[in-house]
């Protein structure tokens, strides 16, 4: 295969099929080689003659050596500059274990929750800490980050709130001022009246007060009597959401115990590295009452269909791929991996264990705030928890510069304060060092005289959490390592099985790729460190966003959205601005494909516009007539039209020329959905087909894992006319590309999930031009090749030209399920017996399933694929027979338990072995579900979103 | 439990039961505290007065620290100085998912094949990779390292050659320096003769010639002709070893080709990092009619009993354990870890990508050498692989330190000479900055024109090698990813289960003792880099050794020995020599207690002893009447006794103190097995209570994981009259202290196995002295706990002093086995379908179980492994009661495979449940074991050690 060049290609690496296994996959489909593989299924049209500009392939050696060389870059020093960020230890074990394992950190979202139980109940584990926490009894499965979930906690607090049409939000100016920034943008863009106001003594609820955010501990490290605020909110009709440290929450009072409807914030500090911002996970929190409305996932406990207790993703009906336009939120993702390295953080310490980092951290901020006091130095609150500001009039960039030249990071909060915030990594030294840089001379070390409580005690936490066993059975690390493996064991991850889900790209997750991310170089650097210490981060990130740019087509790329769902709305408030900047303020229709991803929608509505649909015509693409007719009805007010390339349909459709150049000619923009770059990458370009702005899903086409659901990172992409409203930063020293960008910030942290970013960097440098191009062209040769083979056994949806499907393909069940009352979901539940990840289940078609095998599946696998999928045709076959009932079927009680074909009694109508084993190979290597069929009716109806106690396992 | 200090406390991590837990055992135990229990169990006359001066412990964020402060202190150059030592590219899938996965580096050694076919499967890889390679048909499952390797074939030769006593052997003047001191010092142990001698054109076999060594090639970089060579030696009656360079077999004819009996040689440069000098798998392997001669560890494929093939260890009845001081050598682990690296290396590359590197590593060579020559350098052979030696008359230093300012590091080979060795990650820039150091001025780079052979043709390889379908089938990372899983799940290690076996002490293998392992300040070190260059390693050495000493009272220790049987045999040419610097050259008498580790006997027959073994009493102390009749029976002949304490029957032995003194009595010396240290560290020193010498095992008590089989770590430690004993290291440049140890080298490498040192120096700076002595008062706890819970259903065979067992205690199954016929072997076996690992079995005493559960087990995990053994004699019970035959029942049948007991048929006299679930809790997690019971004896009698055909598997 290669000739010349390095030894190691990365890219026969990445790619599964082998030269002999192209040659067969090739022959199957009908082709002569995958470049007129390509030019047959791809329109002439939206190919540009442009090439690919990106350097050469780099070897896995030379990668890790570069990468190495911008770590080294970046300074690790002390991080003592807070702002929701604070340093932290992650127990190594969890670290090798999670973070560096594949089997947690290739899974997908739990949608199959038969074979996520693991992550399911680390998932719960993580609910139940937050909950217990902030005293409030439902908690979700993590949110992005503080700043959307405040967002988040603001758009459901105006919903819960009947009535007071009109009614103010008010955020505490003590609120960390990032997310000031993006709640204040959100709130302009769906028109919501929003103001900051001084929550001092005296403070009055307005009367049209609808909602109040406090943070608690204040960005300034103050701890306040936060229980009359929020009683003077309530009285006044208004909710109230408390954005409140997590580790506060050990030795302050807890929002639900003050009265507090909604708490939000940052689990970062339980062991997730600062990554330069993300990703960590937010965690959101609610009252009774609010539970339903709860934005992003919530995992919650049901039963199987032996009525045993099964995790499972609960009140899926209230989220935005369901819902559309009406859902509540446009998240599609958690931020997974860092829940469950969060969750596990606390199964690890405890109760005790986080009750002991809380007082020592807040014990090291009094012991700093006493040795000023004693020697003369103001210290501005009296109550704080873990930040301190020192008041040194005119001195602060004297002082921070002092500070830095020991090897510590403050926060120059203005000319005359500077604030200091303690951490599970402060030490008695760092104290002195401190002390004697604020003053200028030597110090002596000042006394740490153990654990101390200096808050009022009206304020004092009294009251228990973690009580749950699960909090103290794993205190030793060979239990912790035990139950990590058990969990990760009941899952199905990338690790196992491909997992060959349509829209969704799971593609390998290189090691190489992975390493970096756990460097101190990248893993510990604070979002807001001095620009002089993060060259190495911003010159990584600058080269990736050109890079995506030039695969993309378009003029430039911002990294900050941490999510595809933030960068639809990133791309969709350039537009807006780009309209009003032109005086089209009026322009606030968004035209949405009826087939579109239900979050296409929902983010319109979150970007303040109105969703009108466009239909899909019987071939599956854009009804051209309805869309002609659409924009006239909407003339002068269409704002866009979002549009995915290939279609969600899975074809390269033809006239996506016509539908661009239709809506320009309405004088709207043309939003590409980059879910489907991986049928594009090297072969066309959304920017140069008629696309203005894009977002791409980094864990999609550009190698990020999956994590178990999340991290996402969702980059939006624009051409020159809307540069200027890109997301700005608000990192402290910027690049003059990026300070050129003048749009609203979307994410917690400049750059978003920075920390990953060295996965897609790593992906691109690997794969070079030629290598990102063959993984295009061989993932649509793999979906033929599916297509082909499959297409006797089962029908083959939708089809572009040449009668080729793009990179992913929909087998048609209904017909099936008309004949035998066989539905997809029953095809998806038999394919867990095979130990093989269900394909997308009804969508974008309901009772269809969407199959994606990506570039990086060999041909062992896609045909152990194939077989079982035949295989399981031939089960449908003997219920068409009429040989056996749909009800009695394998079919329909897939997934079976070892524990239900292993039991003395068998009363199934078909063998324990046809159950077990459907093919001679499982009889070696079988994955068993942990749980059998889950009824999702009965959890929703019934909502636990905690870990329910012990004895419900013991039946 | 912490009520100051650090809020992490490692010893809290490490120890696996909690407060509350060690009540509970307290209390079943009958003692108030562990202070009690161990002044019970422990005789006051071994007790020192004298504590442990141990650094305080550390947490693991400050061993991080320090220990990436020491990894700053090693410079990685390129490394270009061979020697046997090449820098490679571990594929980072195989270094993230083997190397830092703990499935694969906690496991314990295959002896219970069961439960070990994956990494058995990886180790058969690794032999037939090298049986192909060399072309010889059979090959061991890893030696230690080249030189002890090429000792090990030294010695079969010796053997295998009937007649010609008193013959000689005869090293290749090119053997590497480190073999010859190795092979040398060994051949004079036995009084074998030995020269070494230059092998040029015509060289004459002398007639007394039992074995020729031929390095191939040399260790100045020469390819000659050995076949003529090998048919000298062989006309003259002798057999032939090539140490032969693994990579280069790739493009040079093979030692099978040309003749030769054995091959031996180094894996390192698969994939194996240069770690400072180790560990690294060595290879060997032999012609037919020699395999049953082979040293070391043998993989081999057996049936089980649905006689389905399975794997398992071959021929053991050769090995050290049951021939004693019958065994052909004493070596007692290999280096299954490294071995399985560099298995999956070759399955990732496969015979072309080999091929390919080969050739690549060759060129370069040849590339520089053309290079050199056009520009009037002479480079000294004509034919070479990868290193050439450059002539530069006088001007070796000046041009080696030229090189070493461009960051390269060569080989000084003498005052007019440096060779250079290219290897895997060799460029031609490097070419270039050599080039230009060389000549000391500018230079065109090197015309690197593409893979050319410049070695003759009649010694070129032209045969295939790497045939089987296993190293062509995972060429992409995901399905190689998925290959590594699928085999780790196959095994049951530590990150599962317990592994309770007596004498191996199998505790926490931590994750952060793990993480330095892979750093590359400490894995791409090569071991005769300058001084300059491993300050960090040298430093951490010198405190590890001092530490070891200060735990074992001894004077000084030496981490040369790569393993306990090195360390062992280092420890008794320490002893020879003493007595030998002081004239009493006939004292050649080692005592051994008959309960004696196996390998005690071997190593003493290696360091030219001769063995006496001493009875034992029946409390299974040693017999004192017996020893002293002994001694006086070899009076002025004693060397040593050799005894373990605690003994290898778990108890701490009142008498030792009279041992000990009877034999110095005698003139002997005293030498403590340091096996069982684990029940020692903090609370007595052998050193102090009449040791003279011990080796210790870094892999049991010092946290090194098993790594399957391998590596190990064996210490030697000595009082102060043995220092200058203790092996010299070969080192570019030593301490003062190392120069006073001039012992004969025990290893190839100066500092052994350096590379996972980092392991322990973290465990012990984590632990301090208090942490290390409650570990091993938990150890004492849990086994008294076990041995209390037992003693009901099976005979604790042995106690000592207060009715207390060490460290582990004996099960007595024989009055059982008598009474139904029901084997400890049925109980391993049966522990598997618990997904428990057996104890040690039938060692020290056959027919009994030896559990050792150590400090590192948590109380949930000892009582799993006791209700699974209260269970089983349940089980035993109802033979006792005739309810059931023993050949029926499920003790004999066990383990049960999955497709055993799902099997539609069920033809057994108990349930399906009660075979695979007899406790409830393996409904949820359940280990299945992937063969059935292995019948050894099959596989002995029908020799296979390479991979079988695939279909053999389809039946």
């Amino acid at each position: 295969m290669r000739k010349n060049g390095p030894v190691t290609s990365f890219a026969d690496r990445h790619i599964g099929p082998d030269a002999p296994a192209l040659e067969t996959m090739l022959a199957t489909v009908g082709h002569a080689s995958l470049d007129t593989l390509v030019d047959a299924a791809v329109p002439a049209s939206i190919r540009g003659d442009d090439v690919l500009v990106l350097p050469e392939p780099r070897s896995e050696a030379e990668v890790l050596t570069a990468l190495q060389g911008l770590a080294a870059r970046n300074t690790v020093q002390v991080s003592m500059i807070g702002m929701g960020y604070h340093d932290t230890i992650t127990p190594m074990a969890i670290q090798r274990n999670v973070l560096e394992n594949p089997a947690w950190y290739t899974a997908y979202t739990p949608y199959q929750a038969e074979i996520s139980q693991g992550r399911l109940e680390a998932m719960l584990n993580f609910q139940t800490m937050v909950s217990d926490l902030t005293a409030l009894p439902v908690a979700g499965a993590s949110l992005l980050d503080e700043a959307t979930a405040v967002s988040e906690a603001v758009l459901l607090m105006r919903r819960a709130v009947r009535g007071k049409d009109g009614g103010r939000i008010v955020l505490d100016a003590e609120c960390l001022p990032q997310t000031v920034a993006v709640v204040r943008a959100q709130a302009e863009a769906i028109g919501l009246p929003l103001e900051v106001q001084e929550l001092g003594e005296g403070w009055e609820a307005p009367e049209d007060l609808v909602g109040l955010v406090v943070q608690q501990p204040g960005q300034t490290g103050v701890v306040r009597d936060v229980g009359t605020l929020i009683d003077l909110a309530h009285e006044a009709g208004a909710l109230v959401t408390v954005a409140a440290d997590i580790l506060s929450l050990c030795v302050i009072k807890a929002p639900g115990e003050l009265g507090a409807d909604i708490a939000v914030g940052s689990t970062q500090r339980f062991g997730v590295p600062l990554f330069f911002g993300g990703p960590h996970a937010a965690y959101i929190a609610v009252r009774e009452g609010l539970e339903r409305q709860l934005p992003g996932r919530l995992v919650g406990v049901s039963v199987d269909a032996d009525g045993d207790p099964a995790y499972r993703l609960a009140l899926q009906t209230r989220e935005q791929h369901i819902r559309r336009d009406k859902a509540t939120s446009n998240i599609c993702t958690a931020q997974a991996l860092l829940a469950v390295i969060a969750s596990f953080y606390a199964v690890y310490h405890g109760p005790e264990g986080l009750r002991e980092i809380a007082l020592r951290v807040h014990t090291m901020a009094s012991t700093l705030a006493d040795a000023l006091r004693a020697r003369g130095v103001a210290v501005r609150h009296d109550h704080f928890f873990d930040t301190i500001v020192v008041e040194v009039p005119r001195g602060a960039d004297s002082v921070v510069a002092r500070i830095a030249a020991r090897g510590i990071n403050v926060r120059r909060l203005d000319a005359d304060a500077v604030a200091i915030a303690c951490d599970e990594r402060t030490t008695p030294e760092i104290l002195t060092a401190l002390l004697e840089a604020i003053l200028d001379r030597r110090a002596e070390r000042p006394v740490y005289t153990g654990p101390t409580v200096t808050i009022p005690v009206a304020l004092r936490r009294t009251s228990e959490y973690l009580q749950h066993p699960i909090f103290s059975a794993h205190r030793s690390e060979t239990s912790l390592m035990r139950y990590m493996r058990r969990l990760a064991d009941r899952d199905l991850a990338l690790d196992r099985t491909m997992i060959p889900l349509g829209s969704c790209t799971m593609k390998l997750n290189s090691a190489v790729e992975m390493a970096a991310v756990s460097w101190p170089g990248f893993a510990q650097i604070h979002p807001f460190a001095p620009a002089d210490q993060t060259a190495g981060y911003r010159e990584m990130i600058a080269q990736l966003e050109g890079w995506l740019a030039q695969i993309t087509g378009y003029a430039a790329v911002s990294v900050q959205p941490n999510a595809g769902s933030r960068g639809e709305y990133a791309g969709l408030l350039a537009i807006r601005e780009y309209h009003r900047s032109r005086g089209e303020t009026e322009r606030d229709v968004c035209l949405i494909p009826a087939s579109a991803h239900g979050t296409n929608a929902a983010s319109a509505v979150l970007a303040g516009m109105r969703v009108v649909v466009v239909a899909t015509a019987t071939d599956g693409e854009v009804d051209l007539e309805d869309l002609r007719s659409k924009l006239s009805a909407h003339e002068g007010r269409v704002s866009c039209i979002m549009i995915t390339y290939p279609s969600t349909h899975g074809v390269y459709e033809e006239h996506v020329g016509e539908v661009c150049a239709a809506v320009h000619e309405a004088g709207g923009q043309v939003y590409i959905d980059g879910a489907n770059l991986n049928a594009l990458v090297g072969v066309a370009k959304p920017g140069h087909f008629g696309g203005d702005v894009s977002h791409l899903n980094l864990h999609k086409t550009f190698a990020i894992p999956h994590g178990g659901g999340g991290p996402g990172v969702g980059p939006v992409a624009v051409a020159q006319h809307l540069v200027p409203f890109l997301p700005r930063s608000l990192a402290p020293v910027q690049s003059p590309a990026e300070l050129a960008r003048e749009g609203a910030p979307v994410s917690s942290a400049p750059y978003g999930s920075a920390g990953v970013l060295p996965i897609s960097w790593a992906y691109i440098a690997l794969m070079g031009h030629g290598g990102l191009r063959r993984a295009t062209e061989t993932a649509v040769l793999a979906a033929n090749y599916v297509a082909t083979r499959l297409q006797d056994h089962y029908p083959v949806l939708f089809r572009g030209p040449g009668g080729l499907v793009a990179h992913e393909c929909i087998l048609d069940v209904r017909p099936l399920t008309k004949a035998t009352g066989i539905t997809a979901e029953d095809i998806a539940k038999r394919l867990i017996d095979f130990g093989i990840h269900a394909p997308t289940m009804s969508f974008p078609v309901a009772g269809t399933l969407m199959v994606e095998p990506t570039e990086s599946e060999d041909l062992v696998e896609i045909d152990r694929f194939i077989d079982a999928m035949i295989t399981i045709r031939e089960e449908i076959a003997a219920v068409e027979r009429g040989d056996i009932a749909a009800t009695d079927s394998p079919l329909r009680h897939a997934p079976h338990t070892m524990a239900m074909v292993v039991a003395d009694g068998w009363a199934q109508a078909y063998p324990r072995e046809q159950a077990a084993f459907p093919v001679p190979s499982l009889r070696l290597d079988k994955y068993w579900s942990p749980v059998r069929r889950i009824d999702n009716a009965h959890g929703d109806r019934n909502l636990v979103c905690a870990c329910p106690p012990l004895d419900e396992y013991e039946a």
